[in-house]
């Protein structure tokens, strides 16, 4: 029988010891599932980055490594790691980004925290831009950042996407490399980073590149910490920046006296952008593992080189 | 020469004046556009409820009245108007308003605002469900509704609508009738009202029907502050209602002493949530008068005994 390993923490377990045997079950699978079989007779390692596998290289017959979550920045750096890695594709993350996102743009392009904040009885009719006069720009063009992108497209804003390599969405103006990055951001009036994290990424919101946004300018960032220079950020908000909505910090929880919880141009939210959703993900490892088993290959597997 | 009298406010003046004849260039007309032409040379009233005309018998050539804004409630019982009266379908607005209804269903889906009043420096994890799993109900499917519920439905919200006429649209359960509105607001967990006003509509969100939808219930009113009961509503929200967020009211602007502008499970907003725009408005009447002008029929059409 296929053996596959669970390797997460202890507080996933529950949910996952239901989802995954349904999804075995609904892919015309018989797996051992289990916690704690002997490494060499594992086939699949259903990992998250800080599960309690650490070293893959006693795993002799392990044919793919399927990470639980989205991120990989964790794990594609074991060198003890050398058998395909597949990243999580999960609807039920896309669909939860997706929501987030859009809420969030909406909000600041309607200027809702006046109101939330402001209930002072003063009738003020000062009406938003439609959203068709106000730039979107997406860092970030894989499963999450194209979603948002066309969601965001949908409602009428002009998106404009950047990635590292060329891509082509409907609706959407694509642009790559150095200096399709000025050109992306060079007057957003929104701006919704969903990079990987990778060396070529960190602070890719810097003192310049921030400088290039739109006066009033709002920053999204539901994808990693570090994609942002923080101290340059604090200094932008005294410019061009009206406000930033950070999900993603260096250090998680955000410590208690970083000055982003205080500071009023930011909203701190607590790593709540999207989740991966055990129902959907359990169907996502479900089927390469059916791939695997067929002699098919194995959808989402992370380019080494890339780091992603 | 065609002649239009403009029959609205002083502050409105300066932007029609530019944008009427640039639609009216745009259809090929050639217009003779005053706010003091003599009644009886008149082809078209241009006209707000509020505006300077009150009694339309002197227009005795007059081939309609072309309302300037969404709602004609204020002016479909002048019984001086008997001129055909159509409503204003202005793109813009319908627009803006989806944004508005979107940006405001999505904040309340996320809980937005236990962090936007919330940055206390704890990192709490609460994750929201997904748009799929919360049913929206949306009370008017005009122009405007009907736009508020694909937009919702494309985000994966499970959409109910319901009209006094049955009407079909894609993605969306359409309910008519006084069992449908039950079957519509039982259970819903985000309402939006976007009917019309008339006196079968007035308090339509009154104790009974509030007491059908879910318990931590979302209301969303864009539409007309007669709509609700407000005692109905302020005594819900002790109960089943978790919070309202309302931008029109009996009374405009609200009366600062107005129990909703200090409860703190209420969100008034200044009658902003759509706005009819001068350009694309003024492209609708342009419309309308080619129409008259070539023997086509009006579009828009208000029915008198329908009251819209």
């Amino acid at each position: 029988m296929i053996k596959a390993l669970f390797s997460a923490g202890d507080h996933v377990w529950p949910e996952y010891a239901q989802a995954l045997p349904d999804a075995f079950h609904a892919k015309g699978l018989t797996i051992d599932l289990s916690r704690a079989h002997a490494p060499d007779t594992v086939d699949y390692i259903i990992a998250a980055p800080n599960g309690p596998v650490k070293d893959f290289s006693p795993y002799t017959s392990c044919k793919a490594v399927l990470n639980l979550w989205a991120g990989v920045e964790d794990i594609v750096s074991n060198e003890t790691l050398t058998q395909p890695l597949a990243r999580m594709v999960d609807p039920g993350l896309t669909d939860g980004m997706v929501e987030w996102v859009v809420g969030h743009a909406l909000r600041h392009h309607l200027g809702m925290d006046a109101h939330i904040l402001g209930q002072d009885g003063v009738w003020r009719t000062d009406f938003p831009p439609l959203a068709q006069e106000r730039p979107v720009t997406i860092l970030g063009l894989g499963a999450l950042g194209a979603a948002c992108a066309q969601m965001l497209a949908t409602l009428g804003f002009p998106v404009t996407g950047w990635s590292r390599s060329q891509k082509t969405i409907q609706g959407v103006a694509c642009l790559s490399g150095d200096a399709g990055l000025i050109d992306a951001l060079s007057g957003a009036e929104i701006v919704v980073l969903l990079l990987p994290l990778t060396d070529a990424t960190t602070n890719i919101l810097n003192t310049k590149t921030l400088s290039l946004l739109a006066n009033g300018a709002f920053i999204i960032n539901p994808g990693r910490g570090p994609l942002i220079d923080d101290t340059a950020l604090i200094a932008a908000l005294e410019a061009n920046i009206a406000h930033a909505t950070l999900d993603v910090f260096r250090t998680e929880p955000l410590p208690q006296n970083h000055p982003f919880w205080k500071h009023p141009q930011v909203t701190v939210t607590p790593h709540i952008a999207s989740t991966t959703r055990a129902r959907t993900a359990a169907m996502c490892i479900a089927e390469n593992i059916r791939r695997g088993e067929a002699g098919e290959p194995f959808l989402h597997l992370v380019d080494r080189a890339q780091g992603y």
